[in-house]
């Protein structure tokens, strides 16, 4: 397995393994990232700046966030013992295959999460993908058959699914969850506030599972960086180990205290954006040559004849959203977060107008 | 290689290896983390705040900080093709024994800086460690026998080093780092601003070499999380593969850019750190039963009898400092970060105290 190439020392998975595939590009609309579209309230910034101006820059901040971590417990109704927090919810992947990857599996579905897969990949976890069945839904007997067939590792299961937008039905989800004794299994919510389903008690119910969350989206500061899994204390105090000291600084904790102190913007921004995703789709229902997947996210997919074609047509009007078409199953698929209403009348607009 | 433990599927490195030992503890003068004992200047953070008040938190940050990568490798005269920058410079070392510690080695002296060893077992990377010479400089002919002994992976060379404060001759770090063909070098240089030394000629030599340096200590940044490492464009290539998205937040990147808008204060706080240091040893110097240990970083030694007894003595005066007497070569000894004037007036006042 050794590879000429430089430099010397690298292992080898981290040299065959591209770069993150993205490359951002400014459009007035910006609709590929689902990201909240609308801002963190002006006066909570207000607020979270004044108090860190008030607290010292100089010195490390506790070394596990542990005020915050009680306050993302009380919301969440968990102990904080069980609840781990990093700067974004990609770091917890990271982790997670840190965790229960290296040398083992990671298992999950196809298509998927990139980050997922990126990570398995750049730490030598033995990666496993199951085509989802055609209608997006999860495929419970071959999940199961892999789960049986692999040595255990990590187990991927995102509700809602991502890139999909799909829903499951629970008692599907259930199925999987439980027949993968065994293993870390991942229940990725990071959209759960746009479908209403919440996983916590299945997460509950057994010592090998976690629930990430993520404050990136329907909170609205994905640029503040705050992911978190809530868990068993067994498995939290496994991972925590793995999180670098110090590793969420003290301008972000004081951003977050306040956002938690305030959460009232959340539910109210989340039910905006279910209106306005089936608005959306139902004013693209009679497209004559797009068609666009449901979604219970806050983005959908519409899937095109010309998936490079469409994305062309749409940044000519201002609107960059995210290519998906080289995904397995998504052939001329486009990604498209929910925006403000007059963003949403602007894809509109120019959906009807391609032809 | 199965552990019976809980939960499953948790790999066998993680569950060995107890959690990060750091209790933090309540006093009025803090001298335990080796911070500036100074705030980001009031005007300064004024300027950042406003300027985090004005960009968006619902927005995901620059991939990798490229606004904040071009300040850095302008500020340090490197191609920013060659910068990688994360979230404390302790995110990069568990980031490089990803990239070529896991299944190779890891090799660093002994005592040494604890994340180095922390990563390298919870990662399963091979550690290998060489005792220090009894004066604390290099041991360079038992590091260059590690060298050709062992399957190439990272090496870390620090200086000055951590947790002795002590420099080596250039000759003698040149002689070890250019005995390490095929091997990662990593020059932990956290501490360069109180010693004056600077190895970046010595890392732009080769195309396997690091720098890793940190705005926790000469910038007293500590709360706001920045860490980076200057090399190669190819080595910083591969090392930036590994660095989740969006790692460095909107919040930081703000208050980085003003710091390094404003970097005139940094110099001379670090030579009052210097006067203060050299100040205090020379106060001890006298001391009828502690010896302090030269250094050249921003704390230094004391070795005492009876570390318990000494840590208490000066907890009962206000003052915390960290204990470092259950490490190789250091027993009895405390490690105290250098304060401001007054809180090296306390110190030094405590220690007269103690007989």
């Amino acid at each position: 397995m050794t590879n000429p190439a430089e430099p010397a020392g690298v292992r080898p998975a981290v040299r065959s393994v591209p770069a993150y595939p993205f490359t951002p590009i400014d459009a007035p609309i910006k609709l590929d990232q689902n990201e909240s579209a609308y801002d963190f309230p002006a006066d909570l910034k207000v607020v979270a700046t004044g108090r860190m101006l008030a607290r010292p820059w100089n010195r490390y901040p506790d070394l596990h966030a542990d005020t915050l971590k009680e306050r993302v417990a009380a919301f969440e109704g968990w102990d904080p013992a069980g609840v781990v927090l990093t700067p974004g919810s990609n770091v917890l992947i990271k982790l997670l295959t840190e965790l229960a990857g290296i040398g083992q599996t990671v298992l999950t579905v196809s298509p998927t999460f990139s980050v997922y897969t990126l990570e398995a990949r750049l730490l030598d976890a033995r990666l496993v993908q199951v085509p989802l069945n055609p209608d997006f839904s999860l495929p419970v007997g071959a999940l199961k058959a892999a789960l049986r067939e692999n040595r255990p590792g990590v187990l991927y299961v995102t509700q809602p699914h991502a890139p999909t937008g799909f829903v499951d039905a629970e008692a599907a989800v259930r199925e999987v969850v439980e027949a993968a004794e065994g293993w870390v299994v991942v229940l990725d919510e990071a959209y759960h506030q746009f479908s209403g389903t919440d996983y916590r008690n299945l997460v509950r119910a057994g010592e090998n599972r976690l629930s990430l969350r993520t404050f990136s989206k329907a909170w609205g500061l994905a640029g503040v960086r705050l992911g978190y899994a809530l868990g068993s204390i067994a498995l939290a105090t496994q991972l925590q180990k793995l999180v670098p000291a110090f590793n969420v600084g003290t301008l972000a904790q004081a951003a977050l205290e306040v956002a938690l102190e305030n959460p009232g913007y959340v539910a109210e921004r989340a039910a905006e954006v279910v209106r306005e995703r089936e608005r959306v789709i139902a004013a693209l229902a009679d497209h004559p040559v797009w068609t666009v997947h449901p979604s219970r996210a806050n983005f959908y997919l519409i899937r095109t004849p010309d998936a490079e074609a469409a994305y062309r047509h749409l940044l000519s009007r201002g609107i960059v959203v995210r290519r998906q078409d080289r995904l397995p199953m998504l052939e001329g698929c486009l990604r498209v977060a929910v925006g403000t209403p007059a963003e949403n009348d602007a894809l509109i607009a120019a959906a009807r107008e391609f032809r």
